[in-house]
């Protein structure tokens, strides 16, 4: 499935609107006639492409459109967050036709998380019989740094031991597919892009999970990197000097955005009552959820928390936009909806007002459309991009 | 010249290190074999490639390695800077056959300066009687944020009036060649990555001239962006508080790092006697030499300046290593020599202390070995990619 000229045919196939023939497929790709015979005979062999109706336009041969048969392949996409596991299913066009969504509470072993993933792929797979042959394989997105060659992530803060776990292999040997291994913010744009199919785009994701991130998509291209972990902003300056972070330096833009932070400091000023389980909890998401509730509706406590952490992380995005040269910023994740709205108010008219090249173009922030799955998406997207897009994805495909 | 077949034949001969045949061709790029055939029909006419000597392994038709020939045509590169004008000429291999540099003074209009940049390029030409049609085009290297375009520089800080002209247009009226313009910080990118020849490069060049910027190569592609304006870093925060910068905020490392802010403090201080011509002459430029050699020399006042701007400049470049997941920062541009022995010894460790992902990758940082005229020969080495590279550059060739 990997090989690229394969890839070249699939991809023009997959993007005309009303199917491409083969003389078509000659023409825009400069491969030889018969290598594009003989990749298009294997497609259709394999049930990945039909052919449409023929059409006589003029003398010579009908033309005869190849399609692409969306449910005829799928993509497993999964989300691993230190307390949710989030599983998709797309098929050949990026359509999600299964979903599962479930709290796992914090603190859940590495084996446990991976054998109840697996149980959940399995599940769907019997209850839909698709024989193993139509999965092309599994994405996982994973909270970063990730050690792209071990196959680990590397000192996740909220999932104690699981640096010592080959996660790729492990989930690899429980489902029995290939794996491919992505940091959260990678697979977020890359999802953000399928969903979007605009060849030429700039933007960049800005991901609010447990922590924050950057997923960057400059000249058509999802970003990787020297080790596949483009994306880290946590440690920006923001040049407040306010609230010290675990690195030991002040005034770092994940510290000021991160949702246990804000919620400590509204438990502090009173705006919101303590907490009953502690800070490691669930309890932290709903406190969160509250906050950005009682922003919204005007409180005058939690607006000055929101809207401070909306400022400091208008500095790291200006910064971002500028280093990167974007003309659109998406927000996003897990943690965007509580405070999307005051953010969002916030974040525009700061760049607008500040953006180093504002005077050739403006910049436009907006919201993810695609919601709390859009990491599990995007993981699914990167597989599918290994069979259907002509480029390197620079990750190793553990099969 | 610009087809893409054709580049895709023409970069596949130049990295042969002992040419290429037109089978190993046909095998390499997947073209069919009359496609290749028709293209090597047209470079051998033309001159750009030749036959090797042909040798005969086994049965079957003797192999003939094609191999580029490196002075069949050339490519221009200019660097406008306020204050200096430098040209370069690039044959095929990127090797530099030409090379003028002269100091012009402050203040001197665009209309002056593009005819002395005719000039220099013409009596070259005319000295070495190259006919016309073996010049591929001029690529111009500026002082960045430039509106693409419209082919002009926007709002450029020491070069006034410039922004009202079409530089683009205004140089290739007068030479009559093709004109590509970049931005300094990029084309500096696009020289270093030609200089190295390593197709999965992932570094940040950080370019120190009257401001500072970073020119982005990623995945082995030099990034460009939305507007050809990627590396704004000059507003990146610091975390410091001093000094105020032109934007209003305090602590940006460009203003943290100009070497006129630099030389202003060390006057203030004591470290320099004052300027006789003032701040705005070339004198800045030789008293920012002077203060660098006092700190090499182990001034304490020189020392603590220079450091203290190293310290803030490690801040930034972290946040762009972090950003794009690099292993390797160059630095480099005309600013870079007086200060880079006191910066590279503080960068490395700080660097290699904090990078968010040390755990996985050491970051390498290194002088670039391109010197002063490194945007010149990078903005020559983006007009032979478009010749000779399979892949888009998103600039406007005006021609």
């Amino acid at each position: 499935m990997g090989d690229f000229n394969q890839a070249v045919v699939l991809d023009a196939i997959r993007r005309s609107q009303d199917g491409i023939s083969r003389t078509e497929l000659v023409q825009t790709s400069g491969l030889s006639t018969q290598t594009v015979s003989n990749i298009v005979r294997r497609l259709l062999k394999q049930g990945i492409v039909s052919e449409g109706e023929k059409t006589v336009t003029g003398i010579g041969k009908p033309r005869t459109p190849l399609v692409v048969v969306p449910n005829s392949r799928f993509a497993i996409g999964v989300h691993l967050d230190p307390s949710v596991i989030t599983v998709v299913a797309l098929d050949l066009t990026g359509s999600v036709a299964f979903r599962s969504r479930e709290q796992t509470g914090l603190g859940v072993d590495a084996a446990t998380m991976v054998a109840r993933i697996a149980e959940i792929i399995e599940q769907w797979v019997a209850s839909v019989r698709i024989p193993p042959e139509r999965l092309l394989g599994i994405g996982i997105a994973v909270p970063g740094p990730i050690d792209e060659a071990m196959g680990t992530i590397v000192s996740p803060p909220l999932l104690q031991g699981w640096d010592a776990i080959r996660v790729r292999e492990a989930l690899r040997d429980a489902v029995g597919l290939p794996v491919l291994m992505e940091k959260d913010v990678i697979a977020a744009a890359h999802g953000e892009q399928w969903s979007r199919d605009n060849d030429d785009e700039n933007f960049a994701f800005i991901y609010l999970g447990t922590g924050i991130g950057a997923g960057l998509v400059v000249d058509g291209q999802v970003l990787r990197g020297a080790s596949n972990n483009v994306g880290g902003i946590g440690h920006f300056a923001t040049g407040s000097t306010t609230p010290l972070c675990s690195c030991g330096r002040s005034g770092c833009v994940g510290a000021a955005t991160q949702p246990a932070n804000l919620v400590a400091w509204a438990i502090e000023r009173g705006v919101l009552p303590p907490l009953i389980n502690g800070a490691d909890s669930g309890e932290v998401i709903e406190a969160f959820v509250e906050l950005g509730r009682l922003a919204d509706k005007g409180d005058p406590g939690a607006r000055d928390i929101v809207d401070t952490s909306a400022r400091q992380l208008a500095v790291a995005v200006e910064n971002v936009a500028s280093l990167i040269d974007v003309d659109t910023v998406i927000l996003g994740g897990p943690m965007w909806h509580p405070v999307s709205r005051r953010y969002l108010g916030i974040l525009g008219p700061e760049l607008a007002a500040r953006y180093e090249v504002r005077a050739i173009h403006g910049i436009d922030v907006t919201s993810s459309v695609l919601g709390e799955d859009i990491a599990a998406i995007g993981a699914g997207c990167a597989i599918l991009d290994h069979m259907l897009a002509p480029k390197q994805t620079g990750l190793l495909l553990q099969d």
